[in-house]
């Protein structure tokens, strides 16, 4: 048996998230249909990150063990064959038997991106959010570094999720402008349920002047998901990166 | 009656390309319906460019004469309110009873893109065609200033179509290289039936060490579709501006 890494890129339009379910095309069960097609048996990857409906991924990684007889430099190709043209396979790494595409991840990134205008944007349609509404970005950079460090991001996790231990260290949080296009950055040892979104629905209150930046220091204290916004839809998001 | 002059944007990647056609979505009938929608009376546009089954725009032009009641300003979100996401109206403005999108055009100007990597690019896969193999950039933009000027394109034009007059003037012929991703940018006061498609085919064998820069003016001289390369896909050419 091998250990093999994959770093694949998704289009998540038409996909039920990663994680496999039962009658729904997901991208996990893509991968695995696609590998049992050039291995012999059954096989089951784990992802680093397991992105939403809708969500896209640039490089996510997944792992898995397998005896495949093809030497690893072939292996993108020939899953490449088997795979839908909205999934691709970009390399294949021999990796230890030990490494676990989501445990082994030191820091993820993920951006999320925002077409500020007036006027629709078609081909970014299913890659970002479109807000017409003028925003306070000055205002939006002043909230974003009081984000970083180690915190407890209850206040940003899914309703209902729950993990032992809601404390993450984010040690990238940024806003880049590109004309009408806006691309928050965030990089962390891990995100929770959502924490994402919902940080990203949380500076578009501050952006909108519905509350000041310094709250956001203050909502993370309440530690209540209540007090941060809502949750900013899924086609603006992309697991950028995933270190190890 | 007033006369009106839209610009939009669409992505081609569903469309039997611009113009009507029965049993077919085309962009020319999602635009007429929804103005049909919005209006009383049947409505039929002109578009500036005949783009092709899956060609984009962003910056197409249609102009028509209506009885619409509506302030023209509030015609682009009327009208997207009934067009599919993949079709915007960008802007409305009244314009001159002479005003023809396609007759009255100065100069258009289409993009062509290409992803020359080894890697596959899941988000480009409908906007760009992809080369894997090397090419010969400097070849390619030593022979693209050869397409300049006033010139008989026949050699460039879709076999078995005729105009009357294959002359026409191009004002760019660019490249413009970002990282993996090449830009074709072409102007002229018009062009022949896959015109554009035929010159980046051709430029194609230029790059691939086929034929040498200079053949281009050979290939023009002969005024024959059969001198020139293949036609490159529809899906990495987009209608990028009309100037009137």
């Amino acid at each position: 048996m091998e250990s093999l890494r994959l770093t694949i890129a998704y289009d998540g339009t038409d996909y039920f998230g990663f994680q496999v379910q039962p009658n729904h095309k997901t991208i996990q069960g893509e991968l695995e249909r696609a590998l049992s097609q050039i291995g012999k048996t059954p096989i089951r990857v784990i992802g680093a990150g397991r992105t939403d409906r809708g969500v896209h991924a640039e490089g996510q990684v997944v792992s898995f063990r397998h005896d495949l007889t093809l030497p690893n430099e072939r292996i993108p190709k020939a899953l490449n064959r088997y795979l839908p043209r909205d999934i691709r396979v970009l390399a294949a790494q021999q990796t230890t038997e030990d490494f676990h595409a989501r445990y082994s991840a030191k820091e993820k990134t993920y951006r999320y991106q925002i077409v500020n205008s007036e006027t629709p944007h078609v081909f970014l349609r299913n890659y970002a959010l479109f807000l017409p509404e003028k925003l306070d970005i000055q205002a939006i950079k002043e909230a974003l570094p009081l984000f970083l460090g180690t915190q407890d991001f209850t206040s940003f996790q899914a309703t209902g999720s729950s993990v032992k231990n809601p404390i993450r260290t984010l040690t990238q949080a940024d806003l880049t402008l590109a004309g009408s296009l806006l691309f928050f950055r965030f990089s962390a040892n891990g995100f929770l349920y959502n924490m994402v979104r919902n940080m990203v629905g949380t500076l578009l209150l501050v952006g909108r002047g519905k509350i000041r930046p310094a709250e956001i220091t203050e909502i993370l204290a309440r530690r209540d998901r209540r007090f941060a916004g809502t949750t900013a839809p899924p086609q603006g998001l992309f697991l950028e990166h995933v270190q190890y």
